[in-house]
């Protein structure tokens, strides 16, 4: 049997500020990256985030971020891993605070937005992020970019990762995501959209836009919560998913 | 026997500021209360400090402020008890954070600055404080002003208090500190605030302005890092106490 | 010929996050009193604000906060009158600039949320603030709380004032606004709404709740432009107005 | 004649956060740079800076950073060049509100550091800066790197631009400083210093670490004000340039 994590990013509205998360979307992925309070959430949103997660049922991640709220943690910053490291730390700590007052286990960390695009490459970024997350827990689980170096040090260090795959994004021949910057960087079309995980999940491979084939791991699928279509197509992957007797679950159950 | 703890602010530095404290502060004090990033502190200061405390044999505190850096958390602001609950949840598991990658555990939560003067006197405060202190962890110790709604609150939800006393200021006859803004607030010379410091750790009172005895209990000093004679009284008061027979030693050993 | 003006909040948006101000809405008013990023907005919003404003012919006031983001600058802060007048002068510059970069003229300075409500009973922060309004140019208009301590502080000092009311709250007997704590604070009713405007700006009197008349100057009122009913309730009120022959137009001309 | 302009940097304390600056710097220098808020400084500390400034009879800058008090703005950020406009508009406007409660004049606007090295190579980035300090007041002087692309967009565009130059760094043959990663970036020999001054002063060259002559401009020389032997060298160099008869003067008189 195959089986599959759907994760979703969480609680990123902030003070007055709310973003259009449409909550029903817990009802689809099983597991929540919930935001720190440094790109986006503040502690009142993140107990109230925490609390949805736990009535839906949804396995809880830390989110850590850029200190960058004003560019939503999505502007690339010049940080040493030793800063890296503090932030990460300071971040799961901060969400752990919430869950403990829930007596609630946290899954997994998933760094948010530049964070997360620079540790896909950055060698030492990376380890550093391992560093902090071993070092906070071991038995936290690390879900980074399928064959990044955030995976390859999560593993090197001995955490258990997820490889996260997209469901919208195209590939390149060396198994990165097509560039945004690319006018073929998005797949539009669901079905192709969803076919192309049910074959990640169940062979391994994905096609590029070379037409190659590329083996890469897919343990979870980065599912968005915003947009008009986001839930109809959460739940069509969810369903499809199942249809093809892949088992949608948590990373640990 | 009689028994005090020494406890002191530290970690309050924050980027390229960097505040005078002494680290030497360290060999006289068994407690110290750590910034958590709201009023002073960031991740890498926190992780410094963490580190600077277990070398040093001192237990570990959370200081949770208000989210002022710019006015160091000594602006009074009008938060509900709700708001209040959540940041100080978040900056107790920030520390712990930081606690937890040194297999380390937080012994006390003393609120800092404004927020620890309006807890003294606002009893849903006070409570709602107690709570996020008693729902991360109900072995944590809260520290509060001496005979104040916030130890109060602390007894009556079932968390070990530790009534903390101060050695440079004067005390009224219904116990509370003399304001700033009276000419008497402080205690210039050296040997009358150790003094005042003996006798109310050995025989539960101290003298008020108005010349009358107050009951109060005296768990907890506090002790200023900065200054000019902070290292000297520090070591002054550790010598004194100990010269009078009164253990010198953090509240959980 | 009477003649007042209508005012609303702009630019409250932030980075990634939107506030669903209806832009609509500067088709009915004659000024807007623009975030300038301490309790609401960011520079890319302001210079897009500005921008607005000016294309629509509605005339440009800074809406200095408390520097209190997460809070919406909605909570009480005690600062001094010295911090109130360095944090106006800094907003109303930072919003200059961008009004510098379009040739434009600023027509007012109105202070936002619980710094608009300190300043109408603070008599030494309302001080503070009318001297920084007029200390970086005379010829700005400060608009304040009618008959509160702000508009006097400003006259005082010899700045034009516009005494703001309000369309959709009652006034008790001495003038001030029923406290949105009573549950008769809010009037909901549409012509009721208009009708006090009308009587305001006409009779320069206001009914209080306890049925008597209150004299009041009438040159500004406050209108939302974010909720449902927001724009309807605009062009209502306007055309009320100049149906009873009065001149809706901006306090400069 | 020859004429120089001595610039350094001020007003980079924080709320409670005091730098060791050296106030008698002021005497030996021409123009200040003034931190606006965003790496640096905030409202009451700009107020207290300009008035030191006036006093001393020295000419003012906005000295405008990233959004990165943690990081003093100095770990480089991926930020648009319209974010970058609209970040400097706001910081001159901000500053230019307390030279307005003084009547003052701004000089110039220096970008302060990893604004200032971006804009140094990026033609993008330096042209929207340029063309942010044009918007706000085609009088105002533009300081660069001498020879950089920052410069480069400012007399492009119509600007006063101001060649900067540094006293304790080598240059590379192609004119740029040589990297602070290299032993050989700094220049410790005071005398050395500041014959490298003069000679940029009075010949328009400096000697490369590779031996050659390299042409380049030298308005202005960054003093450093703080540091053990701040204040010696800024009067020693300032006496040295005198003595060589170069007429030590602001850019605008």
């Amino acid at each position: 049997m195959f089986k599959v994590d759907l994760n979703c990013d969480l609680g990123e509205s902030y003070g007055r500020y709310t973003l259009s998360e449409q909550q029903e979307i817990l009802k689809y992925v099983t597991s929540a990256n919930i935001a720190c309070g440094f790109h986006a959430g503040d502690p009142s949103v993140m107990r109230e985030t925490v609390k949805l997660a736990i009535e839906n049922n949804v396995k809880i991640g830390a989110h850590p971020g850029l200190p960058d709220l004003n560019g939503f943690g999505r502007r690339e910053m010049k940080i040493t891993p030793q800063e890296a490291y503090d932030m990460v730390v300071y971040q799961i700590g901060a969400l752990q605070g919430f869950l403990s007052t829930c007596n609630e286990t946290m899954q997994h960390v998933k760094p948010h937005g530049a964070l997360y695009n620079m540790s896909a490459k950055d060698t030492k970024l990376a380890e550093a992020i391992a560093q902090a997350v071993y070092d906070v827990s071991p038995s936290l689980v690390l879900f980074g970019l399928a064959g990044s170096e955030l995976t390859k040090a999560g593993e090197k260090i001995g955490l258990r990762t997820a490889h996260e795959v997209f469901a919208d994004r195209t590939y390149q021949s060396d198994g990165t995501l097509t560039s945004r910057s690319q006018s073929d960087a998005l797949i539009t079309d669901e079905e192709q959209s969803v076919s192309q995980v049910v074959k990640m999940v169940t062979e391994g491979k994905v096609t590029s836009q070379q037409n190659t084939e590329v083996s890469l791991k897919a343990d979870t699928v980065c599912i968005h919560g915003d947009g008009e279509h986001a839930l109809a197509f959460a739940k069509y992957i969810k369903e499809t998913l199942e249809n093809n007797k892949i088992i949608v679950s948590s990373i640990i159950e």
